[in-house]
């Protein structure tokens, strides 16, 4: 049996956050990262930069004597455990409405008992949520997705893109939140290194994944319309991360820190009863032809 | 047996809705409610009023042939009854920082089985959620509650303070919504005629409570520093509505209307990683002074 390395996880948790953020404020040109050492995580929070109004990138690591039977109700066995979970979170709202808002996610869960083996998993993904969208972005975006899962298997991004759909999908609006791209949980098969290594892949293909679409975005002309478009769709954003997120939910409801979990929420947010978009306007587009789920990387 | 009078309760509750929105719109001077009739409810909509940047007044009717389980979780033996719900629901979002935001909801239920006793109950109440505090609103306000709720016995406004007090209150803030008012619910006590006059009472203090408040607020200066707290405090209102309130969520959750559901989130809200008000000022009163349940009547 291999044995599993937290310290290499964490490590790469705290290199993978340097790394992000290095390259998001370098595009950003105006802001910088700014650190908050909390305790149980340290977070970075960039505001009012060129391109980025707000973005987060949140590192945490929590641990536990006991683990609380809330959060392992699809594993009751494990209630009772020490236990340490940690991760790196982020959330990027840029300020000009033709770049797409992103999430990543890479997280790493053990649960421990003197005299027997660990119980692990890993879970993450990365998905984009745009406020007009552009098929070649999305295809990027979900090519850069199918190359990091490629040598680990073909059938593993059809599996982790649908995973990802049906994540961020909010029922009270019958509505994805964004395009998609990845999700994953409870990964452990196949052993903790092939499993870390996955991860890895995953966690560092983000800005591969969204720099170039930020890059070819960021200098479009925009104007009242599509920032009163875009404040109006963050409030699905808001929406999808109050009411159908269930890791803000066990988040806030198991005591998390609120500031941290809530970074996530957009600077500025509007909401407006019954608004409609015009017919075969681009913002009709985005819930008629970018929100349904689709397979970006069927042949054109 | 009395008999219950569901006639009268949606008379009065069409009623209510009209005089609500007459004495709202007479006192915005500006805008007037636009009336949209959606088959199981007609909503108003108040947008960009001199006094209400945004505000809704809500009378839905819903019926059904068989309750769903989830809709009784307290009153497991009413599942499959038919049933209807009534009721009206206002939320007013002043543009001036200096007057409170305002809750209002008063409704009826009742479950029917042939050849049984219906079933029947009402709940209600308002709260207020201001931004800047001002002890005499405050003191009106409650006021007001207690006044109305006096005919029907000195207990009545404790009880339904202190329900209000712990129903809106957000665990992830460790923080009240507003400064309460009145909340009850599962009313049936005394017979059909006097829980629907207590309700009736509720309904109509309303504007009693609401209105001189907005009256003596709405010509206060307010600027740049008053507009980014009263935005930055509309989340913490988004926040309760869609993490803490059971009615929002049972809403969505059971397939109600989603624009009417979210009729009552503010137009525009702003979100601060960390923000923290300055020592000593009136925004840092606001949840040190306002927001901690208080006795608003005890004597000065």
């Amino acid at each position: 049996m291999q044995g599993i390395d937290i310290e290499a996880v964490k490590q790469f948790f705290l290199s993978l956050q340097d790394r992000i953020c290095e390259q998001l404020s370098a595009i950003d040109g105006r802001a910088d990262f700014v650190e908050d050492d909390w305790g149980r995580g340290r977070s970075r929070v960039i505001t009012d930069g060129a391109v980025f109004e707000k973005g987060g990138v949140n590192f945490s690591h929590v641990q536990g004597d006991a683990m609380p039977g809330t959060a392992s109700a699809h594993r009751p066995e494990l209630a009772g455990r020490s236990y340490q979970a940690m991760g790196v979170s982020l959330v990027m709202h840029p300020l000009n409405p033709h770049v797409p808002t992103s999430h990543a996610n890479v997280r790493f869960f053990v649960a421990e008992k003197p005299g027997e083996e660990p119980v692990w998993w890993f879970g993450g993904g990365f998905d984009l949520t745009p406020y007009y969208g552009v098929e070649e972005d999305c295809r990027h975006w979900h090519q850069t997705a199918f190359d990091a899962c490629a040598p680990f298997g073909d059938e593993v991004y059809p599996r982790y893109k649908k995973w990802c759909d049906e994540y961020f999908y909010m029922p009270h609006r019958q509505e994805a939140r964004g395009v998609g791209g990845l999700f994953f949980d409870d990964l452990n098969e196949g052993g903790f290194q092939r499993c870390f290594e996955f991860m890895q892949a995953i966690g560092n293909a983000y800005t591969a994944a969204y720099i170039p679409i930020v890059q070819r975005r960021k200098d479009t002309a925009w104007g009242e319309r599509e920032r009163d478009f875009q404040l109006y769709r963050r409030g699905r954003y808001v929406e999808f991360n109050l009411v159908c997120d269930r890791g803000t939910l066990f988040g806030l409801q198991s005591g998390g820190r609120t500031e941290s979990i809530l970074m996530s929420l957009p600077p500025l947010v509007r909401w407006e009863y019954n608004w409609q978009p015009d017919e075969n306007s681009p913002e009709a587009a985005l819930t008629s032809v970018f929100l349904p789920v689709r397979d970006w990387l069927a042949p054109q």
